[in-house]
This record gives C-alpha cells, structure tokens and sequence, in this order.
C-alpha cells in the first residue's frame, strides 16, 4: 500500500487541469501528474484540444521525452481515465500498457453510462486504483468541470448569467448608455470568463442595440466559444458583428424560416455562416429549456456565457434555468436606468430569486460576485 | 530618548477608544495607555459619557487604585489631551500633576481653535511629547472619530447612508414590501451601526409607511441617538412610534409652524417631546445643507445615520451631501421595485455618483459594503 498523495501534488495535478480552460472545448479539464514511488514528479500533463491527446497520454510523453521511466510509477488524475475508443484510443489502455502501478482520481466520468469503467478495467489488469471522492481535491476539479458535468448528468450547459452593473443595480440609463459601467479590469475580467464557456448567448434586443462582437479578445485563449443569439422573429441582421469570424453562430428562432417573409433574411444568415434552428414555445418565443438542451446535445455546450438584456435575462430566471450570476457592480450609484433581469412585478418578498453568493472579490475598483441559487452548485 | 512604542502598545490604546463607542457622544472616543520606563502597560481607559472622566483621567485613577506608580510613565493617547476646562478640568494638568514622563498622541485635536494647545502645554511642563502624524495608528484613530473631525473641521456630520437592498439594488417592492430584504444578522450589524451615530435620521414617507422607531434595540447601547425626521409639511403623527422614549427626536419642517393649518399639530408634535426647527429651502422643501449645520452646531452630531426612503436619499446625493454608503445585499433578486437613491435621471454615465468600495465583509447571508465618493475620507 502506497502512502497517500501529497496535499502539494494533488494540487499540481489541479492546476495542470486549469491550463486546459479555452483549450480542451467541449472536453472536460483535466490534469495528470506522473510521480515515482517516492512522490517525485516525473511529468505532468493536461488535455489538449478535441481530437489531440488527453492529459494522461500527454503526461506519459511527456516523460518519455525526458528519458525518464513511468515503470511503477503513480498517475494522478482529476478524472478518471477514459476507456473507450473516442477521437483518441483509451487512456486506461495507455496507463497498463506503460506499466504504471497506482493511479489516483479525483472524481469518475459523470456520465452514468461509462461512470467507474475506467477505474474498473484499470483494477483488471493489476493496477491499484484510488478514488478520492469527497475531497476538496474532488470538489476543485468538479468545480472546475461543472460545465461538462451539467451536460453529461443533466442534459443542459451550466448557465451562468453575466451582468455589469452599478451598485444600485442598473445596467444601462434609460436611454440605453452602458459603456462603460464597469472598468476595464472588470471588462477584460468578463472575458476571462467568456473564454471558460463553449458558448456564449445573447438576445435579438442586445444584438440590435450594441451590435456587439461577443468574441474573447482581451484575453488570450486557442477557440473562440461559439455565439448564440435568441432571435424569435428571425430579426437578426447579416451585418451583424458577430457573424464575423472566428468561430461558429447559431440562432435559435420561433418563426417559420422558409416562411416568404422571413426565407430571404434565413438565406443571408445562412450563407453568412450562421446555423438556424426553430424552437418556438407556444407562447411564440423561443422555447429555452428546450434551446439549453439543444445546446447540450447538438453543441456540447458545457458552460453556456448569457451576456443579454433585462428581458431574455428575466426569461430564463423565470423559467428557473440560471445556474450562476457573474455580477460585476461598479462603485457608482445611477439612479435609474435599466435592471438586471425582469421577471416581476413581485407581490410579495418571498416571490424572489434567492440566490447564495459562493464568491465574492474585488477586479480593479469594481467587486466581481458569484451568487447561485442555494444548493445549485450539486445537480 | 525613549524608544517609540510597540505597536501592540498602540492597539491595545485604539482597541480601549473603540470601546466608547456608544458611550461617549458627543465627545470623541479615545483611548489611553500608561506603560512604564520597560514599556509594561500600567492601567489603560476611554472617554466616559459626557461630562464623565476623560480616557487619560480614567487611566490615572485605574492606576492609582491599582497602587501603581505613574511618575516617569509615557501616556500613549489617541487624541491630543485637552487644555481647556470644560465639562472637566484639563487632563494636561492630571497628566502633569501624576508626574508623567512622555505622552505620545496618535493626534492633534481637529479644533482648529485649540489645534496643538494641548501638547504645546504638556511640552511647556517638561514632559516629552510625541506627535505620531501620518501613522496607521493615527489614521484608524481618526477613522474611528470620522464625525467628530467632520464637525470639528466641516462644522457638519459624517452623514452615512445605509440602504438594506436586493442584489439588483431594491430596496422594497413596488408596493411598498420591505420587510425583511436583508436577514437577522445584517439587521443586527445595521443597529450597531446606528449605535455609532450620534442621530439618526428618516423622512416623512418612510415615517408614514413604515413608522419606524429607528433606535438601537438589537445591540446593547449606553446612549440612544437623537431621531431627526425630514418633515416639510410637519406631517409626522403625534403618535408616530418614533416619538416615544428612549431618547431626543427633533423635527426638520419648511412650513410655518404657527400657521393655522399647522400649529395644532406642531403644539402636539411639541407636547410628545419633539423639538421642530423651520429651515425652508427656496422650494418650500427643508434646506438639507442647513439642516446639516444645524444638527453639528446645535445638536453636536458628529455621526448621522440616515435610513430614509429613495427621495430623500435622492435629495441629499444631489445636494452633495452623503460622505458614506453603508450598503447590505441581500443574495436575492427582486425584478423590480424601489431604488436606492432618485437623483435622476441621468443622461450620459459621467453624470453618476462615483464611489470607492472602501470595505466589502460577509454579514450572515448578506454582503455589507462600504463605499464613500473618492478623497471623501479626507475632508
């Protein structure tokens, strides 16, 4: 019996799953650290863009490259090996092959049809297989992961709903100016965050009025997440910003798009590369449960970046689909203007949105806070 | 010379001044330390309620019934000693008469009038004084007296705005549901806070909504503040809860109170207890500016604590007169409702009121922010 892994290594492990944000997409972000019997480091690894080697097989390279031998050595993992045949042939096979002894995972695949396989066939073949469920090491890579989790135990991307506002909550005057109420710290913070999602959304009413690009560009990162406009009436204009490159554009409508007064307009969008998808409810609008689903299964969306107005933001808080707020407020008081989300009027104070702020920290002079509603953080 | 003291010295002298809070208003909260020639504490002390013994007289006479000697000790005082007779003869002359070696002041007294005095006649003693300006000591000391330097030098309170609101900055329903947004212990911290004032002030709406009793009833407390109501038509109940004990309540009006229309209810008003001061402004509303002033000269308020409805709130943003935003967020969203503060509306963001997050702590469920217009901590 090995001693147990070192708090320090574990967390290497961890921070190597990190690298993988704005990389991995729609993989999950894993880490693997190789340590001999004395708990060396032997090399590290984190999975690498769809299609190219997980962080196992990177890590076994990456020792190989080094000369040095994985012979009997310990694999700790952030999630557990795969084992079937996907873009890339099975880590679990890599692992036995390359003659390791022990390998430690934080947490098993969350899809319950292969959940526990991995750790299985690698205990087959001789292999001392540890789970570390429960740990904070556990709860980290988790974390880390809880948009690949909401897809694979749910169905649907974790929603987290991005809003910049003042500290009396508005996020634009009446007359609609809202750049900038937050500073650039905030902005460029904003975009870290766009970088995390596979996709990120807006609505028709933000899209007429900002005409914004919704691409990552004030930090560095290897895929753009895909744009996703709610455009119920098929409104949105070929001109549009963000039909631009990079990366992908899908529209979800209500309306008939071979209907003769809307094909003209689904053709142009069309030919500028957008994707169209009808999804109406019966209310007429989009249907947004069945959008997130959408997301999931044709786009495996894991985390889903809302940047839109009061209206479409109220929709999807009334339809009970936001998992987290991104809130950043600004050190100013407006007065009046525009709110967050509109699912009111209340009648009473029980009627809210209760939510529990999980992180609270400032991002230049603004505070940036993380709320989610009580006891959505375990789906 | 003798070497500066340590800064556990300095604390353990701040820490005694924070423990006249709710104690000693109107008269500063200070703290003093008597430590030997080897730097051992001897007796320490704060400011009693007023007309009671000063911090370094408390500390004399805790010495003295100790049966400890203080010749050739070094008084470490957060404000400079008085020089003057007041309420009490001047502790300079205690401090000499004990045969004290050194007093160092964390302070000069803000009273311009009397500015130095005080060491100055400690120096003429014989005594070694020290002045440690610009020190973290003697910054959180003056922190610590913020209304009582704003009187001093401002001739004006430190008026703190607190405003109990949702994440998206509502502070009540539209139709008025407020109670409670913010939990238990946000509510508790919110009377401390009160504690703190020397007054604490609301407007006619929210006196005619909520009928608030605005004391300090969920901390334990020596004095009660003063309540002071906004009131330009003198509309203010005779029954209003605010009027019964504990404690003053003086009513700010812009009407003639002998008018026919208002002098029965202004003789009313008196016979509760009330005091009723007329400061008109030129719209017939009360002069917020003068109202300030008078509340410094008149009433000595060196902290006032204003939990008043939006306009109110409004009013006094516009009129330049708020120095602190005493914030709570309750993790919650609202859609819709009351704001913070209506000064608008605005049309271009430049015209915001600009903050500085000052201080952000978790109080129970809810968020407790601090923020003040920049340079404001400087007045």
């Amino acid at each position: 019996m090995l001693p147990p892994p070192a708090p320090a290594l574990l967390q290497a492990a961890l921070d190597e799953a990190t690298r993988a944000i704005g990389l991995s997409e729609p993989n999950p972000r894993v880490g693997c650290l190789l340590i001999d019997a004395e708990g060396r480091e032997i090399a590290r690894g984190h999975t690498q863009q769809a299609g190219g080697p997980h962080a196992e097989i990177v890590a076994l390279r990456a020792a190989a490259a080094a000369g040095r031998s994985v012979r009997g050595a310990t694999a700790l993992v952030t999630l557990e090996p795969c084992s079937h045949h996907g873009r890339t042939p099975p880590c679990c096979d890599a692992l036995v092959a390359a003659g390791l002894a022990r390998v430690v995972v934080a947490n098993v695949d969350p899809n319950p049809l292969v959940a526990g396989r991995g750790l299985a066939r690698l205990q087959a073949a001789g292999l001392q297989v540890e789970h570390l469920a429960d740990s904070d090491w556990a709860r980290a890579a988790r974390e880390l992961n809880l948009g690949f989790f909401s897809r694979m135990v749910r169905g649907r991307p974790w929603l987290r709903m991005k809003v910049a506002a003042s500290l009396d909550g508005r996020t634009a005057l009446d007359n609609g100016s809202s750049q900038w109420i937050t500073g650039e710290a905030a902005r460029r913070d904003g975009h870290a965050w766009r970088r995390r999602a596979t996709a990120v959304l807006t609505g028709i009413g933000t899209l007429k009025d900002d005409n914004p690009r919704l691409d990552v560009r004030l930090v560095e990162t290897r895929v753009q997440p895909m744009r996703v406009v709610v455009d119920a009436r098929l409104e949105t204009p070929p001109s549009a910003r963000l039909l631009q490159p990079p990366g992908r554009v899908w529209i979800y409508h209500a309306v008939d798009a071979e209907a003769p007064e809307h094909a003209a307009r689904a053709a142009a969008l069309r030919a500028a590369g957008a994707g169209l998808t009808r999804l109406p409810d019966p209310q007429g609008k989009v249907d947004l449960a069945a959008l997130l689903a959408a997301l999931s299964q044709e786009h495996a969306v894991n985390e889903l970046h809302v940047e839109a107005g009061h209206k479409l933001n109220g929709s999807f808080v009334r339809a009970g689909l936001v998992d987290e707020f991104l809130v950043y407020l600004a050190p100013r008081l407006l007065s009046g203007g525009l709110p967050m989300a509109s699912f009111g009027p209340l009648r009473a104070l029980d009627q809210s949105l209760d939510l529990r702020f999980e992180q609270v920290d400032p991002v230049g002079e603004d505070l940036r806070l993380i709320a989610r509603p009580p006891g959505r953080s375990q789906f």
